[in-house]
């Protein structure tokens, strides 16, 4: 029952040519290229000319190309890729995680419309298959939060700083240099890459649509050498973690550094490797771990959604039929080690709840639960630290907890 | 387009009861117990008399019931069961591995033959959604390799010995109070539960049915203090690795203790924990990591097989239609490390690759890489200790790897 399917691609970068190997090595699946656009025609390409196009609407008005994979950086321009393969006709495959997190509910809608499909795996944590998980696996409401490494370059490079004592500049260099880390590497070191992500796994998590604005995201760029020296007196790691839950009729979510110990099950997730936790009621944690930045698992993620669509795949979305009344909000606050220079308008007070601090050569130590919207505004001070504790969790006014648990009957 | 499934439970232990539990408290998953089949009628019963029924015929021939729900210990009474369920236009969710694994060819030919599904996730790797990611998201033939820790048990009481330093029965009894270990441990211990699953897990990785007895089981139980020493000198753990892998036209597989150094991806998997490694062409390793022993982690993968069965979810079984030149073979040799008494007849010479070896007070230590056979004879004999090397890999005469493996064009 497997389709033959003609791809059309856009972009030929490293994805891009080592998805035309695999397809060309193996006989699993039933697909292949048919055209490729491409930006630059002077480039030395490794396919003959006839593959190449400088005209988009030679695949996207291609009636014989059944699926646009889009592999492109630009992220309008991707969007704009997408709606009009859908309004021809074509399902899409992309893992443009910031086109994506930015007209997802549109994208939702496009495909109802066109009843076509967009897959996406590839553009959260590489290639691990978190979204057909949650999408298929806990497709039941028993699903309470997500957490995990969902950035590549920067857990390498808080690996290297860690294990081999590098200082940070030399470690983004390192980073840089092995293709984890972009050029521009703003959107990964202040955490938006991973709030992208956050965006579409709460989609298919939850089941909401939530606009990337809403969500805050605390980088690790602001990490001092004072907060490494805390880190390792107490044999803490430091990993940036992504993370939402539901409570009530609440969803909550954050980008932020937090302190791990050794027991953490982020803890062992080292260099380029992502992991996701899913916590249900009844299964408590499971861990995905697979690598999460570099070519091969963003093109092996390409690859099983191009295998998915020759059996028709799509995603369906379920969370969102199952949970019309929850709604995102930063109405609630975590508890997080807070760094300023004497002078800055912080002080006990701000803290919900205050834990213990500490001052020193005119730096300043503060450990204790703190409004969301409040610690995302101190992120964005001049050197001011913010690193959620290793037990950090979302805590709502109320403290009503609407994780079910399970007790023998 | 969700259903409503009418579900018979044959047994009422921990599972069936949180089963019934969670069903009662959620509205995600449109499904309800009718009846439960019972063998003790003078046991108090959480829940009232009309529930019951100590004649299996009760739910077996009932027209109502849409989902056999066979949660008993006896392997043959739950193949019968299983048998009878489909005969009569049930479908079935199980984790009965044993059953499972003995059964398996006959029990897909069952499924086509009555056009019902049979669902096991909660036979493999506890809550670890291991059968259905392989089924759905490795649809292609790019998967080369499959290994991780498939018992809880064994893990738990390596994990206590070497975290606790506890000796060997202390670490047992533990496992045993806190319901880890059934009270027979030698199913556990002696590596017949991950060698089951293994066979589960080969027929949805490689689509090739395989008995039990073809497959090798080395067990923890003949691990001494003096294996214990050695790898905390060497600073290693132990670990119980099943594992399988596709070598040409051949599948490898092998239940044994093995060294596993700090990096190793499974050396972090503590306690009651399971996890599998996916080796695929493209995405390099993925790890899942999630409980595999207890009572809540099989009830929440057979939760999520029941709601599947809303959606009217099947194992399509898709690497047996697409492998159909593929054969389970011992013909392989591995490394280890063998520990025998003076007198026992193992010599250099019967290593295929001898790399060192060492006596003192009247015991052998030799290190190198031997036929599994051969292997696993040694094993059967009295006071040999075998335990395979950090890194064991199948190794083939030819020695040709067929581990597809990708370079940038």
């Amino acid at each position: 029952m497997k389709k033959n399917l003609k791809l059309g691609l856009f972009g030929f970068g490293c994805v891009g040519q080592g998805l035309h190997h695999v397809l060309h090595e193996t006989n699993g699946i039933k697909a292949e290229i048919k055209k490729i656009c491409i930006k630059n025609p002077n480039k030395k390409r490794p396919l003959s000319d006839h593959f190449f196009t400088l005209n988009a609407d030679d695949i996207l008005l291609d009636p014989e190309i059944d699926v646009v994979v889009e592999l492109i950086d630009d992220a309008s321009a991707a969007f704009g890729i997408t709606k009009k393969a859908l309004q021809n006709g074509k399902h899409v495959v992309t893992a443009n995680k910031k086109m994506l997190a930015e007209n997802l509910e549109e994208i939702f809608h496009l495909q109802q419309q066109y009843d076509k499909s967009v897959l996406y795996e590839g553009a959260v944590c590489g290639s691990i298959p978190i979204l057909r998980n949650l999408e298929e696996y806990y497709d039941n409401d028993l699903i309470s939060g997500i957490e995990g490494i969902f950035n590549g370059s920067t857990n390498y490079i808080l690996t290297k700083v860690f294990e081999e004592r590098k200082n940070y500049g030399d470690a983004l260099r390192q980073a840089q240099d092995l293709g984890f880390a972009e050029s521009d590497p703003s959107l990964d070191v202040k955490g938006f890459d991973p709030k992208f992500k956050l965006v579409i796994a709460i989609a298919h998590a939850f089941g909401v649509f939530v606009k990337p604005e809403q969500i805050f995201n605390i980088g690790i760029d602001s990490i001092s050498d004072l907060d490494l020296k805390f880190a390792r007196e107490k044999g803490y790691g430091i990993k940036l973690v992504a993370r939402a839950i539901k409570s009530g009729h609440d969803v909550f979510g954050l980008v932020a550094p937090q302190f791990v110990d050794a027991h953490h099950p982020l803890s062992s997730v080292r260099n380029e490797y992502n992991a996701v936790t899913v916590q249900g009621a009844f299964s408590e944690k499971q861990l995905f771990v697979g690598k999460g930045a570099g070519s091969y698992p963003t093109g092996s993620a390409v690859l099983s959604d191009i295998s998915a669509l020759t059996y028709d795949y799509r995603y369906e979305y379920k969370k969102l039929h199952q949970q019309a009344n929850l709604e995102f909000s930063n109405e609630t606050s975590i508890e997080a080690f807070v760094r300023f220079p004497h002078g800055t308008a912080i002080s006990i007070q701000d803290f919900e709840e205050f834990q213990s601090g500490y001052a020193s050569n005119g730096q300043h130590y503060m450990l204790g639960r703190v409004n969301l919207k409040k610690l995302a505004e101190w992120a964005t001070w001049e050197n001011v630290g913010i690193i959620l504790s290793p037990e950090a969790r979302f805590v709502t006014k109320t403290e009503k907890s609407e994780v079910l648990t399970y007790s023998a009957a």
